[in-house]
């Protein structure tokens, strides 16, 4: 099974975008036919560090008297180069390129979940448990008592993830067909790291009242609902709509998933630079979804020096193009902010925290904070300021890539924060149940171990999930918002 | 883990229906402290047997010098029949009843189906792949062209399976929470019967529009839609503008699904009684959403004597209290349908089509027909006719029932009609489909082995799906409303 590239032909990079991936997706397996001479291998070799790309495995395939076949993995700089280096493969004598394949898309062939049951139907017997006849008696007990469809069907561990790909990563209003590759990965992560059966509910909705009314209408068979990558300031209407029309905790993973992994990594940072939240002068720049929400949140753990910034400088009430969102979340936390840029934003400023885009914070602006200087340079997949020329001129410095210590990324919050919602059966989302998630993520870094390059857990650690859902648990308790008191469990039940 | 039926004791049966559901529904499991003295079991299986209940398996839990506890699984005939009996047994000297536990409501703890990755993501590596930032290569290629998104997502091989709850097996209107189960059901049997992933979307819909609008809203992460369960005639109208609106294949199952399954079933019973179908003189009995579709495709295949009754007999034009489905269908295949009652129309018939409710044919009526005599009496759980009474007086017996012969089940079906949708990535349903799939189901019957007791297959035959894909899949092309010609394929690939 091999996607050759000539099959992507029509593939080109869209104008919403032309911004340069990180290499590890571009991997390409090579078949090749190799005469079986000595010495071939080596010119194949060759050649692929002669055009700077990198030799990872190499698998036999097939091997006669005359030819060797091999799948050769490659990493290369972009498509492009990976069709040069195929094409120049092809001029070796005694070399033939069966297929070039490309392992981000072989890994998204058919799809990247599946739905299955959780038993096997072996005959007539078992049929009749869990078909007709006998179904029918669990249909008339929910029929009876609603809440016991949270007991006896999947809704008590179901998740909808649901987006309009209005504001998918950086790539813009690419619509639903587009933006599903991601809720299936989203889906993915979550029944890995939280047992949490997710399913992607890609909207073709030409409003946000559609959006609304299609989760409304789809609810019944969730116990909760994941926003994702909705465009500002749409998200909010729609979040708050939905909260009020449902029984079910909705949470907007771009506003509340990022503000949590910010608020855990600012107050591991503060700790390494032992300095209180209070004394911190905070500047974050980027006033969509992940901005206002992590603004209000750090102002909730006591973040009282708060500014916020867009692409145009300082958010202050004096100005005129504000959406409603913006001006009410000046006027809640920075009233008197004065009109400025974002230079002037950041000069004295102990943190800054970037939700926007590549290159918005220059290195002399850098070089104006007070200290200690804490920079999260969080645009993706180009950060606010080249990480390699900010890092010397920091405390402490975080990122959305995987590249550079202090990951700031929000699957750090989405599997635990709803595996501790799903435990309680909530109701609602509570900015309590934020705060105390926040605060689990960050004591899973322990103390000890605290450093200017260890201020998050990875994303593979086994302790994140099982923490966070703890303390997402208790806190729906504490607000009475949950259905039910779990029951003592060890952990989660990841199908890892 | 066990479910004490005293936990449930809020589920009382619904007015709605009180009828009997049949045994293997009600199975229990008995956990047991007996004695260690001779004979104590003895007594168990006694009070078993005497109390009209079958004794099953016996596993042994603990044993100790003192006592053995066990596991026995019982199959009573209804709840309260385990209740009075587990009461009984507390009786005996050196017994306890430890938990009553219920075959069906434990199969169901936690819901029927699970969502998971198809690929573990081990590392950081993998993460950039399925994830960000490699994921947004497959993203932007879909915006692109929207096509890929049935080769690099779930899409292709993805069915919602929609109810608004309004007519649930034979409960009627118990609500989207209700219908649950039994849409995880028919999720679970596509999955292991089909290789398909089948999502439950039961909508808290006020009314049809509702239905329309959120499906149509859903429809970009499918590629088929399977209407389950909803109350006619809103069906019809549902469906009619749903196949309307999308460009993905739209089929309700009540409908159209029944009417293949009768129609294979029809064809094998004809062949069997060595019959032309343009020689039987058919009525149907239920003029509701599997009524109409059967007669509609029954004609179709060449039956040309249809006469179509509802619970106030013949349906004809000069009836005043049609709607106007049934008005369409008796205008279109018998418009010249005379007044009178179910017992007239089913005088010198061949054939008797039951799609109703239970005992609407009298054992009078029934020996009015002429012969051959062919009886299909689905109404589930209590058919037409008792089966009993029917067998001896005509040629062929079908019912919905697994207990008898000839069941005729939609899981016949669904899976293999979806599968070849799916296999072909086709834009909508045709007719010729249906009677494809109706051909390749009554085929799967080898002709030397048919016979009055086996006109259909088991919904465990694992030609069947196979068999039915590839024939409408070549419909589907055969009609070019295929996106796509399938690659030679085995088979399906079932997670069986």
């Amino acid at each position: 099974m091999s996607v050759a590239l000539r099959d992507l032909d029509s593939v080109q990079p869209l104008d919403i975008s032309d911004r340069p991936v990180l290499s590890p997706a571009y991997r390409l397996v090579l078949r090749l036919e190799i005469a079986n001479r000595p010495g071939m291998f080596a010119k194949v070799a060759t050649m692929i560090g002669d055009r700077g790309c990198s030799l990872g495995a190499i698998d036999l395939v097939e091997a006669t008297t005359a030819t060797h076949v091999r799948d050769v993995t490659i990493d290369v700089q972009s498509e492009e180069a990976g069709e040069k280096l195929a094409a120049a493969l092809r001029t070796i004598d005694g070399i033939k390129v069966r297929a070039v394949s490309d392992r981000t898309f072989l890994v998204h062939l058919g799809g990247k979940i599946e739905v299955k049951g959780r038993t096997q139907v072996r005959n007539r017997d078992d049929l009749s448990l869990v078909y007709t006849p006998g179904v029918a008696r669990v249909c008339r007990a929910i029929a009876q008592n609603k809440d016991l469809a949270w007991t006896f069907t999947m809704r008590g561990n179901t998740v909808a993830v649901v987006s309009d790909g209005t504001a998918v990563l950086g790539l813009g209003n690419i619509g639903p067909e587009g933006a599903l590759p991601v809720m299936e990965g989203k889906s993915m992560l979550f029944s890995q790291l939280a047992g949490i059966n997710a399913f992607p509910l890609c909207l073709a909705a030409k409003d946000p009242q559609e959006i609304i009314d299609t989760v409304v209408s789809v609810a019944p068979n969730f116990g909760g609902i994941n926003l994702e990558d909705i465009a500002a300031p749409a998200c909010f209407d729609i979040e708050r709509e939905l909260r009020r029309r449902l029984d079910i905790p909705v949470f907007h993973d771009d506003q509340h998933g990022t503000a949590i992994v910010v608020n855990a990594a600012l107050r591991n940072a503060a700790a390494v630079c032992d300095i209180a939240l209070d004394k911190l002068r905070v500047v974050i720049v980027g006033a969509g979804a992940a901005g206002i929400a992590t603004a209000r949140l750090l102002h909730r753990s006591g973040v009282t020096h708060l500014r916020l910034c867009d692409r145009h400088g300082i958010v202050h009430l004096g100005r005129t193009d504000l959406n409603s969102e913006k001006r009410a979340v000046v006027q809640e936390l920075d009233p008197q902010a004065p009109a400025g840029s974002i230079s002037d934003a950041v000069k004295d400023a102990h943190v800054f925290i970037g939700l926007s885009g590549p290159k918005l914070l220059t290195l002399e602006a850098l070089r104006t904070m007070a200290r200690p200087r804490i920079v999260f340079a969080m645009a993706n997949p180009e950060p606010e300021i080249d990480p390699a020329l900010a890092a010397p001129e920091v405390d402490v410095l975080g990122t959305g890539r995987s590249d550079y210590p202090n990951q700031v990324n929000n699957v750090l919050a989405f599997p635990g924060f709803f595996r501790g919602l799903l435990d309680a059966h909530a109701r609602s989302v509570t900015t309590e149940m934020e705060l105390a998630a926040a605060n689990a993520l960050a004591a899973t870094v322990p103390a000890k171990l605290r450093s200017t390059d260890y201020i998050l857990p990875s994303v593979f650690d086994p302790q994140v999930v099982p923490a966070m859902a703890r303390a997402v648990a208790a806190a729906a308790r504490a607000a009475g918002v949950a259905r039910k008191v779990p029951r003592a469990r060890g952990a989660h039940s990841p199908s890892a």
